[in-house]
């Protein structure tokens, strides 16, 4: 499968490369491109790719790709993609989109958190999440791919076996995620800059982050109860990578530390990149940095009836660039875990 | 007022000799005592301090303090706290102790929590918790002071003018927070070298944090709800300073943002340390690094109905040394401010 | 004194601010002003500042001043502060200037370094470098007093000693110099991003950073000799305050390192803010993390003759706003040492 | 080729245990041994590997290895290796060997800079010294194989063409290194507690490092000239891995800067893992985090006449494990750079 990045300076899409360049083979990375950098090398905006891609960023536009490739990768902003997806489609280039402009399936709830109007919301319902945990068939023959964010991805895995076997009471979620800057890209904001975050935590976007109609969508198909409503709370961390994300719930019912641990155990089990942790044990993100695993920690506050879950990603990781090569390797039809089966770098 | 530092080696212990290196008079720094270092100077362990405090450290014993203090100020684990508390208040001298011992007005509750017995529980009666915002009267007048754990204190301060004027719903109050690694503090943990925690994020103590029934005691109070409970999940940041509490709760009733924070601008209209922030903004530990300031930031969750409230401390500053000069000036009946009255390092 | 600071969004003036909110008194603070925020609160930008300073900023211009303020403190950047100097002095308002502009008092070798005519060369013979160490009575006297570069600083006071007593070979210095991303200024850069920095070193600079001529200008003038030279590199550290500074040079004679450390402990003997360390140790920048202290330790390597001398200082502190209030104090009347006398803060 | 690692929770041996995880295969993990830890699973001391690697720690001894495995992997301090070696070899176990023990030619010069006697000189002239750029061959056929110290490593790459073309006075050789810390190990110690250096940059070791006489040896050879002498100051960053470091020595005659990188890219050209950067490039660590790659950028200060390069490897990386790995796979006769041809994770 020949592959294009589309956007490749960004900090999804670097790593993207960087995955590929160590790929074992089947996805080709046919071309790099960018709205304003066209003619750079990637190198510059990368030097980590030095010897291992030297491809020369070409202008972004559907021209560009027609013919050369079998797929694209969309690294652009949310509202950029749409104007880019209907005409690759058309073309006949398959699409793994990095915004959030197909991944939620109703076009009024899009509108209404991004405060953009949808302008091809007929292409929802065909989309695929792009959550191999969750719909790997459905990945494999699509079209178009929506790749998850990164928070939700960090939510759903703390709370799926929770809401699928009814354990916790589906109106009282509070998910309290940490992250990496590297997830605020490449973009310059007196707020990002190292002087301004280092020594520094704090919660942004309070009660209004976009990805909470995300992480709602899919708890509430997993749980089968569309009331289901979770508050979120961002907040950025003093380190570049990782997202851990604390879960917490009231408990419907008692339950014995083993038997929760049993439960998310018994669910991801066939999962290659989600590991339950022992029970007592949380997550911590070093030990998934720079690769695609998930760590997901139980836990139970007997004193208050409260589940509590933590859960571990690199957000540029299985938060992003490792979940989209996933999702490639299937649309592609090889081994999902192509390229993928590696240790995070710690220390 | 003459004073000791005994454990003067610990950073709580450096962090209040600098306080006090810059501390406009009233209080005299007689001594320091270490149980091992007894002989080296304590720029040996600060070098910060080199030509600005050049004392040795001494022995810790009550013989070393006995006629030379009117106070000592004890950094000494919890559990040896109460070798030493009886027989220094039995020599007139008073006590400000940083460690847990005589926080809870409960021997029960402490010794299930600490899993140790309490060897003079008839000294809790007389014991002020420190923190001034609560008990300004009592500990001008006291003989032994229990300073605050770093965590309760962010934690009382995020919900106290919510439960006092019960706003939210006592049986669901969620605490995350989130610490710099100085809270633990000098002693050696692999856990805690700089190689582990770098660009690691973990939750720790799950629903044992010993600081929970400090919270809950402090809170119950203010509610005048015995019932009340937390839970409280701590973390660890890759940053030395600074605490960051979130809490959750549910609302009693629909609650305007600006109706919340006239309510906390109120409550804290008179706090010299405190600074309720304007709705919209959320607290950053940077802003207070250094200091004893504490800014508190209001949001609400309209479509949850939920209490988000963000706290940040330096869990060095107003979460230990100085919440403990503030203490010893007004155990020394001089302004409560003196020497603290200045803004955190940032960036 | 009144003073006004131009430029108060930037890092300097904010630490200058914060200072100054602390200081004992006799500078009083009249207004702040920007080029592009006026109107906006300080705190807005410095929200360390919420409860100490509450200044509105005013338009950057000179008419905002004059009649107003005794001393403006410049902190635009170089060739900026050209535009303003002469008219504020005009108008009788003395400057502490921060940019480049008036140090170096040859003004062929300015534009030659800084690629920009100098349009009042005339004010450079009677503007003095702000270094109170060697000119502390022209600075109390001056109208104009250029406040000398961070990394200048420190590796001046690295070499001052032995520069002065012709023990090193001064045609082979070396400067290695690591510096925390304050120094970079709250300006946008790809390159100063957080997840650019973090993890991250790398020099920048080499063989062309504009402080050369400066450190060669005040070694030259110490030690008598025109043709000293120095090789300096800059390294950016991933950490947000502190210079360290490696000297290197050839010894001119064998000494022992006793006597290396009795010259430099006698030249420092009588400065407030430098700490010679002991033989065998060397300075670390967070013992003087926000301060205004410096520290400098000496060494020999008697394998290769050489001289090593480590320097370290805050770049905001010592290095920028500390230097700066230590020159307003002179220029004022006050002691010196006035709102400076405090440790750093470690850990 | 099976193998064993013996010291198997060292941060190098995890490192290793990471790469082998991803190794295309040819060498197969037998055995992990600690003194102290046997019983133990890895993953107690490396969550990343949790998936990967599940073996339980053996006790170290040879009778653990004898029959076992064709190679060890030491990863004991230095001293205890002397303990292993020769045993090891008598059962025809080949040695990868992480410490200083076999490193020097000279069994003189170790016992005087590590003040310890050697126990086994008479296999310092078999022993390789582990760096293939120089010593291919024989590595590939070698019984002992001393891995490179990391600052050497990087020493030597930042000098290697440069000393070979007897472009530089060799006896004015000044190396400023700055090493992330993990460097320093595992090792309980409170100057590499994460508070104690966050913020924090210092020298140390200066003009005693166990590194210098390595640097020598290799440089002296390359050289063909005995009397090269380096200074050596190594200093700690605030971040995990890396080193950078920055060789500075006086020009033999004047040499433009685009011949300078001719000399550099030549030398390196068939190198698979050392990027020469382009002339004006400087070496960042972030761009190898992680990885086995070798980024060298070349300057020349042309005032002073001074040649400086600046040479980037990840210490854990290829100043360590991964040149361990690559030396691993020429003795087991395998493609070199088997497992090891990846970018850096960047940001």
């Amino acid at each position: 499968m020949k592959i294009a990045v589309v956007g490749a300076t960004s900090y999804t899409s670097i790593e993207l490369i960087r995955l590929l360049a160590a790929h074992p083979g089947g996805i080709e990375l046919e071309a790099l491109t960018s709205r304003t950098e066209a003619g750079r090398s990637i190198v510059s905006f990368a030097p980590n790719l030095r010897g291992y891609c030297d491809l020369t960023l070409e202008k972004t536009a559907v021209e560009t790709l027609q013919g050369r490739v079998d797929a694209a990768v969309l690294a652009v902003p949310h509202r950029a993609a749409m104007e880019y997806v209907p005409a690759l489609l058309k073309e006949s280039v398959r699409v793994l989109d990095f915004s959030a402009d197909y991944r939620l399936k109703d076009a009024e709830t899009y509108e209404s958190w991004y405060a953009a109007e949808h302008t091809s919301p007929e292409l929802l319902s065909s989309a695929v999440y792009g959550l191999p945990e969750l719909y790997r068939q459905k990945i494999a023959g699509a079209d178009l791919v929506a790749n998850p964010g990164c928070y939700p991805t960090s939510a759903v895995f703390a709370l799926l076996p929770a809401v699928e076997e009814r354990i916790i009471d589906d109106s009282a979620i509070v998910i309290d995620s940490k992250s990496g800057l590297s997830g605020a890209g490449r973009k310059l904001n007196e707020k990002t800059l190292f002087s301004a975050r280092q020594e520094n935590v704090a919660a942004y976007g309070i009660a209004s982050h976009r990805h909470t109609p995300e992480m709602e969508q899919e708890l509430q198909a997993a749980a089968g109860n569309p009331d289901l409503r979770v508050g979120f709370t961002p907040h950025y961390m003093p380190m570049t990578r990782g997202i851990l994300t604390a879960a917490y719930a009231p408990l419907t019912r008692p339950i014995a530390l083993d038997e929760l641990h049993a439960v998310y155990e018994r669910r991801y089990a066939d999962e290659p990149f989600i590991q339950t942790l022992p029970p007592g044990e949380s997550a911590e993100t070093k030990a998934v940095y720079g690769s695609n695993n998930v760590h997901v920690g139980v836990a139970v506050d007997e004193r208050v009836n409260r589940l509590i879950v933590t859960c571990a990603l690199d957000n540029l990781g299985k938060g992003a660039a490792g979940a989209a090569l996933q999702n490639l390797n299937l649309m592609a039809g090889l081994d999902e875990t192509a390229g993928l089966r590696f240790p995070g770098v710690m220390p």
